[in-house]
């Protein structure tokens, strides 16, 4: 009988993250102070930021960088999660692609998130902080760090997207449960809230909100650090556990992947399971192809300019070197919540600058359609943000189908959806629909880039 | 470093079910027919369940029965479940005990009843049948119903306890996404749910009232076969996988249970995880405890009475020799959906009789106290069902705090608690209470038993 599940065991687990920073071609370009257009440091980060998390954010030497024991052991809670052969897809396609996926929806949280949520929460820990915060958006990020805060004794508030809050009660509840406080965004409790709130009474609220909110909170409660689900480069790396396993998985099932696809709404799942095969792409003469698939609604990758903007609502950040749509960009209330964010991190906008990876964008209910077909082969209900990887996958089986080539496709299931049911009511009772952004409202946010 | 989880690989797995029928020192009683008070063979159950199943029932000489390929290949999509030893939860409660539990909260459907739906599925396709239907409560069944149908081409029909569905919303949507039809019963679809709504409009629904609808259905649509989630001797005989899976992965652990522990609703998954190590107990001079954890509200274990009685509301199922608190019972409207059922299986009947192993009764708050300290522990939130197996076991393992003793405590996690946030809810806002039966109830409907 064919094998369909492909597992390390706890002692053939990866012990360091990967650090593609250092293999780059082109360095990213650094952040910036918005003021001086200056350059940052470790010293500028670190009073956002667990320190640990600055050094590792600039850190462009060091190929692989250990994981800390005390995450190690967290991580062997529920790593390695499994690299599956989707036979039953493949088989309701009838391509002769191989289609992989690696199941990140089996971590406890139900996503990636935890990977990093873990050792930023131990690195806060180690410095003397007390508190930690952050934004969410459908909650995967924020469930991931409420429940890392309570393994590491930390207190935690998280800010979620109003919207993603109301689509999605069942995520708030989760937060609390590990001991979260939990406050929709925008909200009256910040500056920064408030200022949103004025200008738009009955805005949706956006990772970018949540993020102006979350960083004021840091900035102005003593011993309390930022945490980020994705976007930056220390998050990216200690994703890559997901690659780094994969890498592996793939050479016990004998093969290596020609297409490697993950949904973008930062990047953090998508460099995780990318940037350890990018690795032999620069280094071993591999030609893999790397596709980052983003929501229609929401095009950075594909219809975003590469500029330095802000990475929040209200310009609090330093201006990062990324493609996007303008910081200001508002995006529709499609289900995928992880994925509605402007821009793309500082790694991912250089790697798409240099030709070695692409994104695609994917309309709405192509990726519920996708979704829906492989809960009913595979069995999972995938998170409507996985379903954009689905989507992108069975595109390029269906390529393969016409062409009659059996390339080997490995995309990431980042999470489950079985708190985003309402979503799949919805689509099932055909109430959902497509969002194109048109080319003018792109113009107009593009102007709040700064010049 | 310390390994917490033990998995097998494919090839590792247990390719036949083991059956407790054949080594019982006490053979259970038969079904017998509710006029004749004849024993009931094969041919008489095989109007409503698949011939197999029958077989399967009735079967007291085979002590491993072959798991067949076709329902193999779709096990491995999601078997083995990891053995988790809970070092955390240990450490919280500063115990000597060794705790592991059985993680079937991974399967994709996220419980263990998947592990007897794909077989029930496959067998009434084998001979024929185009439609199954079933009843469930918290739905955890119910949707591994509907996703076993879809995975071999069946339709499927799902009667839902009204009260479980209005408290759980998501389960329906799952089991739709899957392409099941979904009613709540009480209904006024079947002869069997007029009749209760008649005498109780308000009825919250119960076990029983499903199962007398979905049996309903089955008897009077042509090639229609009815399938069950627990109480029934071949349900938990493919839940053995556990149990079997198990017993591997404790001795890669290097330990072997003192105290095996499942909570119970009709006695699946504790069959499941118990009967394989029962068999030591039986044939090998093992001195395991086998603890069935029951919610205090429906406590047909510790305070029903053995006697022969309906497995539905109405009065349609063979008569079965169970400890039961009478089938006209109406359980408190707890959130542990799965256990709100009035009586036990007839192979657990007869292994309390003769003293194999023992109930004990846990209060709704106990339950969902335990689950908490679970979650932030172990980073698992537990279904309120699985909670109280929890419960018993924090128990066990403060009694091995006062005693010092280092006992090793096996239970499942049967299932996630991901779709029963509401409850999580109500628990941390202090809106949850227990529920304590009266002598008085219990005496009453116990006249319902017939004589």
């Amino acid at each position: 009988m064919k094998q369909k599940r492909f597992i390390l065991q706890e002692s053939e687990l990866p012990t360091a993250w990967y650090n593609i920073q250092a293999d780059m071609p082109v360095k990213p370009l650094p952040p910036i102070h918005p003021a001086t257009k200056q350059p940052l440091g470790v010293d500028d980060l670190a009073h956002i930021f667990p320190r640990e998390c600055c050094v590792q954010e600039l850190d462009t030497e060091h190929d692989f960088i250990p994981i800390p024991d005390e995450v190690m052991d967290k991580y062997k809670a529920y790593r390695s999660t499994p690299l599956v052969r989707a036979y039953a897809l493949e088989d309701a396609l009838q391509t002769p692609a191989h289609i992989y996926f690696k199941n990140e929806s089996v971590n406890p949280l139900g996503s990636h998130k935890v990977n990093s949520a873990l050792p930023q929460c131990y690195y806060a820990k180690q410095e003397g902080t007390t508190n930690v915060t952050t934004e969410t958006g459908a909650g995967q990020w924020g469930a991931a760090l409420a429940y890392a805060a309570s393994v590491f004794g930390l207190e935690s508030a998280v800010y979620q997207v109003k919207i993603s809050m109301q689509q999605k009660p069942y995520r708030s509840s989760i937060m609390r449960t590990f001991g979260a406080a939990v406050t929709a965004s925008p909200s009256m409790s910040t500056r920064a809230g408030k200022d949103i709130i004025t200008r738009d009474p009955n805005h949706p609220g956006s990772l970018g909100t949540a993020i102006s909110e979350a960083v004021e909170l840091a900035t102005t409660t003593p011993n309390c650090k930022y945490t980020l689900g994705s976007v930056l480069n220390h998050v990216g790396l200690h994703q890559t556990i997901i690659g780094l396993e994969a890498e592996k998985q793939m050479a016990m099932a004998g093969e290596y992947p020609d297409v490697v696809i993950a949904c973008f709404g930062g990047g953090s799942n998508f460099g995780g399971i990318a940037f350890p095969f990018m690795r032999h792409n620069i280094k071993d003469g591999k030609t893999t192809e790397f596709i980052a698939a983003e929501p229609e609604s929401c095009p950075k990758l594909t219809r975003g300019e590469f500029r330095y903007d802000f990475g929040d609502e209200a310009g609090y950040t330093p201006l990062l070197p990324m493609f996007t749509l303008g910081h200001s960009f508002k995006p529709a209330n499609i289900h995928a919540g992880g994925l509605r964010y402007h821009g793309a991190g500082m790694i991912i906008s250089q790697l798409i600058k240099d030709g070695l990876m692409h994104g695609v964008d994917i309309p709405q209910l192509e990726s519920f359609e996708a979704g829906l077909l492989f809960a009913r082969t595979e069995g999972i209900i995938p998170a409507p943000e996985s379903s954009h990887a689905i989507a992108a996958a069975i595109r390029e089986a269906q390529k393969c189908k016409q062409s009659g080539e059996a390339k080997v496709i490995l995309f990431n299931l980042s999470g489950h959806g079985l708190i985003d049911m309402s979503a799949y009511d919805q689509y099932l009772n055909g109430d959902l629909m497509n969002y194109r952004v048109s080319d003018d409202d792109i113009k107009l946010t593009l102007q709040s880039v700064p010049q």
